[in-house]
């Protein structure tokens, strides 16, 4: 067995021993998320075992931050108290080493208001950053043009620059047609493939998946909690799509493959990649 | 024929005449609700002969209630506005003997700013208290360790709690695996089992059955249009199973047995208990 | 082959170049919708073909209209700062030319201060105007009697009394059991058959409906848009009645419809007639 193999095989009994402690612990997830996503996020997060709670009050967020086994920030439709609220939480996440992920919608020169929001939690350095290429690009220093909340950028061209925000977080994960996960514990980009063309047709997919390496994380270490959400998400694309082939029966049968996810399914259908 | 099985038909016959009444009157229901139910609750109320409407600012509060048939007001995501609409609303329900039902999610010491507002709304005599056993187990004074949102305790063990709320409320509703309904005008506890194990895993469905039971309300007394609602969803979730096991097709199951239930399927699956 | 005839045909090759023009440009549509619509929203702008956004703070209202396509503003569930967002949104297309829809969800005295607010954005002149027949007739100066957001009167009654409105929009179109729409550049007034009687059981079918109308014009002009867009839900509403009959499966049948739309189905389904 050659090195990358080795270490592929490693991540898949990490990634699977993760899912099992996620059925076992079912952790309750703390989503201040956006007003498209708050719903499908929530039954995402039930369907693959955590416990969610979506609290965005800036009133709350302390107290609730504290008693949470990992948060998710979505910067989708910010309100003036729900960026307070973030804020308060991102720092309460600091001070008491909760796990948390952000997910900076939007993020770029046309979106200034939440972008300075994205800066200020930055600062308080996610566990995970995760998003689609246009917003890691950007974050990363890249001027790139944006269409709305969607990426305008391939993620196999922009992995390269994630490297430079391994200095706020411990990982970033970058979504689209294969997704790429650089991580400071893996001395190599992992690739996972899989899915389907209707993933992106389907709102609120991407902010679920920011949610559910949140949920991974209050199980196992921010590398792992990264790859094992999107393993997750892209068998279930994968299987969902032998079932339906319209973008409604999709949907459903994308939330009864997460819920239907086991061991055997994890080991038969990851599709990962080692890019040293 | 015993006082039981006497107090169990007339239940029934009045719970389906409340269903017809709500086929025929197709109340409007006024709903303050999180945003993680807001669109699932609307099709809910829908499916089931009502018509819904969700408005949440505190300017057209008190102008809204006044036309409404009834209304529910729900605390899973308040926001400062939100709050202030749910105190006009329950005052004005409480001005112009308006039934309401409350739904006090997440009612306790963690989520301190809510409770407060709930504490403030119980004052206007909400008509139905409805939640899960944490909350009303805290809400009738007890001390309770919370998990987000989700009860940690089981309906079973707090329904005798439940009568000393009955000085602020003509009925206290507590969902669990069996239900548990505690009236002023009913000499026993009402005991209803049924639906699915799935029922929790899907988000939302405590919220849909506050609002729910605010549609009976709309139509019947406040005891049989909890016990209603209960039964409704409590068949619904049976059938549903029977037609899928994963829950993404379970939700779409449930909606379509929320929206053909019928006289014939009350009588032959209602599955209540008479607790003396 | 009469007048009407020759319309009739007209008016359908226009749609299909208008749903094609759709597919090659997946036009950014940005929409302020209110929070039961959301998610619903964004999934059948996805699912026809759109590329959609909510951004609804007042923050980025400005920025973000200058990009968009097209925008659609609705009025479900305002908040103060939704409300500041709508209007400097709908000044911004006024100035810069951007097409916008404006979907006056619950208007008419009841609900006053909402109504304050669409009286400020129909100044600003929408390019098209929708809503149910309360809603616009209402807008068009009659005394109607509402119950909540359902319509109370019959489209077919109240399409004359669009006229009026043209002095403030290009367009206007009525949903209800049959669809009609006015338009300043067409001699006739168009009325759209089909659908099914569950679209009503289906929450936030008429705030999509408005959503997909701002995706038509972004890319023709504003009475194709409206009529495509009609057209589209009228023939999805007809094409998943025939596979699902309750209003859970007929959810995701619809969004299927959505999808698998083409100009095969637009020629052969189209059921529009030419009231002179």
């Amino acid at each position: 067995m050659n090195d990358s193999s080795q270490l592929k095989s490693e991540i898949l009994e990490q990634v699977i021993e993760a899912w099992n402690q996620l059925q076992a612990q079912q952790p309750l997830v703390h989503c201040i998320t956006n007003s498209v996503a708050a719903n499908y996020v929530a039954n995402i997060l039930l369907a693959a075992g955590a416990s969610p709670a979506m609290i965005d009050n800036p009133f709350e967020a302390e107290s609730f931050a504290k008693i949470s086994g990992a948060i998710s920030i979505n910067t989708g439709t910010p309100t003036t108290e729900q960026a307070q609220a973030m804020k308060i939480t991102a720092q309460t996440c600091s001070n008491h080493n909760k796990p948390w992920v952000l997910d900076p919608v939007g993020y770029g020169t046309i979106l200034a208001w939440r972008s300075q929001t994205v800066d200020e939690l930055v600062k308080f350095n996610p566990t995970v950053i995760r998003g689609n290429a246009s917003e890691i690009s950007t974050l990363a220093g890249n001027q790139v043009q944006s269409k709305g909340v969607d990426s305008t950028l391939n993620s196999a061209d922009v992995y390269l620059q994630a490297n430079v925000l391994l200095q706020q977080t411990d990982c970033v994960a970058i979504s689209g047609e294969s997704d790429f996960i650089v991580a400071k514990d893996i001395p190599a980009i992992i690739q996972i493939n899989g899915g389907s063309f209707l993933q992106p047709k389907l709102t609120a997919t991407g902010c679920a998946l920011g949610a559910l390496i949140a949920a991974y994380c209050a199980v196992s270490k921010p590398s792992i909690a990264a790859i094992a959400a999107h393993i997750h998400f892209a068998i279930a694309g994968k299987l969902a799509f032998e079932k339906a082939t319209s973008v409604g029966s999709f949907g459903v049968s994308f939330l009864d493959e997460i819920y239907t996810m086991n061991a055997e399914k994890l080991k038969n259908y990851a599709d990962i990649e080692i890019i040293q």
